[in-house]
C-alpha cells in the first residue's frame, strides 16, 4: 500500500485567531493548535504573519509549521495559482493523516484567506470552521464605544469599492465600518467629508494590540495616511 | 471610615462570551471570570440566562453570582429603569473593591445590554472591554459558507425595522444578515420572496451548540416560524 493510500484523512481546521491580542483567541483554537500536527498560515512576502504572531504564545515546539506566502495585492488570477497551490500543499498533509489548523487573524469566514483553501478543499476532506473575535468588535472596543444596539443598522464597506457605492451606502444606516482602509485613505475621508460626517468618524489602526491607536478623523493630519486603519462612523442614537 | 469610602474601586469588565459553544470565549474571558470576585448576566424572567450557561464551565464556586431581570421586549422607558437599577446593584459592588464581570453572549459592544450599563458606569469606573466571537461568524460557520470576501458588502438588519427600510437595504448589498427575527419571520419571508431572494436565503438556528440547525429558507414551510432564528443572505459572488 502506497503512503497516504486507505489512510484515514487528517481533520482541516479552520482557526480565527481574533482581532490582535494573543488573550482574545479561544479556548477552542488553543486546544486545537496543541492538538494537530500541523499549523499553516498567510504570511506576506516580506514581512511576518500576523496570524503567526498571534499564535505564538500556543504554537507547541514539535508542530510542523507552513508558512504560505500570499502578496497583499495581487489580481485574481495569480492569486488562484498561489491558492491551488497551497491546497495541494496542504492536501498533501491531509492525505497523510495529519491533522492540520490553517490559523488566521480575526475569524475565517470574514474576508480571509482560509476560504479560498476552504473552496478549494471542502468536498475531498473534513472541514471544522473555528469562528473568532473579528476585528469589527475589537475595533468598538478600541474606540470604547459600541458599535450598534436596538434596530441600529450596521454595514461594512471595503474601502476599494468605487465612489458611488461608498456614497451611497454611507448615507444610509446607523453605524458604518470601513475596511481595507490601505492607499485609499485620502479618498474615503473626501467621500466622508463631503457627506459632512467627519465629525462623526474615528480612525483605529492596530485594536487591541499594544499599538493600538484610535483618532477622531477630524484630528488627522492631511498629509498623515493611516494605512492598517479601519474607520467607523457612527450616525446612531447616543441616548442609551 | 465608612466601608467603600477611599477604597480602591473595583473594575468593571464586560465580557463577550460567543455565540453558544462554551470553548468559543476566549482565553481573556476565562482568565477574568476565574480572577473576579463578582460575576452579573443579564437573565430573562421566565427562563435560564444564555450567558451563564455558556459560561457554566468556568465560572469557579466561590464567586458571588447576580442575576439581573431583563424582559425580552421592553420599552425604553421602563427598560431604562431596569438598568438604572442594575447600574446602580453593580455599582455597589465596584464601591466595595470588588472586581465584578458582566458577561453576555456575543459581545459586549454589538445589540448587547452590556452597553446600558457601560453608559451608565463609564465616568465613575474603571471598565474593560474584553470581545468576544458574534453570532454573526457563528452563524457562517453553521452555514459553512463565508459571511464575504474581497469587496463584498455586508449588512446586519435588525428585523423590527420598518418594511421600507428593510426592502431599501436587503436591495443592496451582498452579505445581509437579518437579526432579532423572532415574531417578525413572517413578515421578513414575505419581503425576501418579493425581492426574488428566497433562493439565496438560510435560516441558522442556535449556531454552534448542540441545537444548531440550518435551512434553506424555501424549504421551511409556511407554518413554522423559527423565533430564535438569524436569516442570512448571500448574493456576493461564489467564484473563489
Amino acid at each position: 500500500m502506497a503512503i497516504g493510500e486507505g489512510m484515514i484523512k487528517g481533520t482541516l481546521y479552520g482557526l480565527g485567531l481574533g482581532p490582535g491580542d494573543p488573550e482574545l483567541i479561544t479556548v477552542k483554537a488553543w486546544r486545537l493548535m496543541s492538538t494537530v500536527e500541523v499549523i499553516a498560515y498567510p504570511k506576506p512576502p516580506s514581512s511576518d504573519s500576523m496570524a503567526r504572531r498571534i499564535a505564538a504564545p500556543f504554537i507547541p515546539d514539535d508542530v510542523i509549521e507552513m508558512a504560505i506566502e500570499i502578496p497583499m495585492r495581487t489580481a485574481r488570477k495569480p492569486a488562484a495559482k498561489i491558492y491551488d497551490k497551497a491546497a495541494k500543499d496542504i492536501a498533501k498533509h491531509l492525505d497523510a493523516g495529519r491533522h492540520t489548523a490553517f490559523i488566521c487573524n480575526g475569524d475565517p469566514f470574514l474576508y480571509s484567506t482560509f476560504m479560498y483553501l476552504h473552496e478549494r478543499l471542502k468536498e475531498k476532506y473534513e472541514i471544522e470552521i473555528v469562528s473568532g473575535v473579528t476585528s469589527l468588535t475589537g475595533c468598538a472596543a478600541a474606540q470604547r464605544r459600541p458599535l450598534a444596539s436596538r434596530n441600529d443598522i450596521i454595514k461594512v464597506l471595503p474601502a476599494p469599492l468605487p465612489d458611488k457605492a461608498l456614497r451611497a451606502e454611507i448615507a444610509s444606516g446607523d453605524c458604518i465600518i470601513i475596511n481595507k482602509v490601505g492607499r485609499h485613505f485620502t479618498r474615503i475621508r473626501k467621500i466622508i467629508n463631503e457627506l459632512g460626517l467627519t465629525g462623526k468618524a474615528q480612525v483605529i489602526e492596530n485594536a487591541t494590540t499594544d499599538f493600538e491607536v484610535v483618532r477622531p478623523l477630524q484630528r488627522i493630519d492631511e498629509d498623515d495616511q493611516p494605512y492598517f486603519s479601519t474607520i467607523i462612523i457612527y450616525k446612531g442614537s447616543e441616548n442609551w
